[in-house]
């Protein structure tokens, strides 16, 4: 057998994974049978979960590339920006609903909502560090704790990822946004 | 036949609809099956298709109920004392993961999504009505338009419905709140 490079195997990685969040994106978590894993990423179930253990495998996988992705944005510009980006290109937001198909499972099975929350870790902690960041600067809300400000923050997001997962509309979000952003910030010279 | 009574069919009523919120929290949409909702209701598939025309039916009731309930909460305190109930009886709430798990629906099916709105409707109208009111009375902020900061607590709830949905964590909910409060209301002397 051919010795299977690094590139080759992220590639395939990769190949699986987009094929996956257009899967779910369609047909939904349970709607995401492994035939239709087969077609929408044009690989076999044995190359699929031959890289992922099961369907949530992969599912958690997904979330965790976009978790890393947004953490990455969060750490520089604020988690008010990875909501802007959302807005920016919703199609990819679609496979979204899945996670909230999931969110009865999140209060029902406690393993798979310790697997989730490890996931979702590296976005708390990147959105907790700029916050800190901000305050330390001056630029933040100093009469409001920051935990409580994580949390307003968290909740809007959760408001976003649901509005985004049923395609409704997004008319006035972006005004929305700025909204949001002025809550959390220090407010300067008052009129 | 005995003639039935209008207590009689709103009683049965209530009886279906109870069970199907108890039957889909637990189960979900898909998994409250007929005879899971038979067992959940105490009642026969003839006797709840008598009242319902299907599950889609009884989900867009159950969403219909709730939003009456919420309006009318609304229409004198206020979304954000909605909100406030809903964080006070999380229980009460968890069917509406169910409202997360048709997210797909609501972006992929037209006719189902037209009856979504429709039941929703009067929980719009009565958040709407109540900020032109507070506006006219000087109590909501003046320097951003009503449908931005109708937008914005809509946005702030869906995040509410998908935390409660989840069963995560309420901590610091409260807070939040205040602040989303703080946010749309007319600050007074600033200091």
């Amino acid at each position: 057998m051919p010795k299977v490079s690094e590139d080759h195997l992220a590639a395939r990685r990769s190949q699986i994974l987009d094929g996956a969040r257009a899967c779910f994106a369609e047909f939904g978590y349970d709607g995401a049978t492994v035939r239709r894993l087969e077609e929408a990423t044009g690989l076999s179930r044995g190359a699929i979960f031959h890289h992922f253990k099961d369907k949530d495998g992969l599912f958690l996988a997904l979330a965790r590339d976009d978790a890393l992705r947004m953490a990455d944005v969060a750490a520089n510009q604020g988690l008010v920006q990875v909501m802007r980006d959302m807005l920016a290109s919703p199609e990819q937001f679609h496979w979204l609903g899945t996670r909230l198909e999931i969110a009865r499972r999140l209060r029902t099975d406690a393993e798979f909502r310790e697997s989730w929350s490890e996931r979702s870790a590296e976005l708390q902690d990147a959105v907790l560090h700029r916050l800190e960041r901000q305050k330390s600067a001056g630029r933040l809300r100093d009469d409001v704790p920051t935990e409580v400000l994580l949390g307003y923050l968290d909740l809007v997001m959760d408001g976003l990822v649901a509005r985004m997962a049923s395609g409704q509309g997004s008319e006035n979000l972006s005004a929305v946004l700025d909204l949001v952003e002025e809550s959390v910030r220090r407010q300067a010279a008052q009129d």
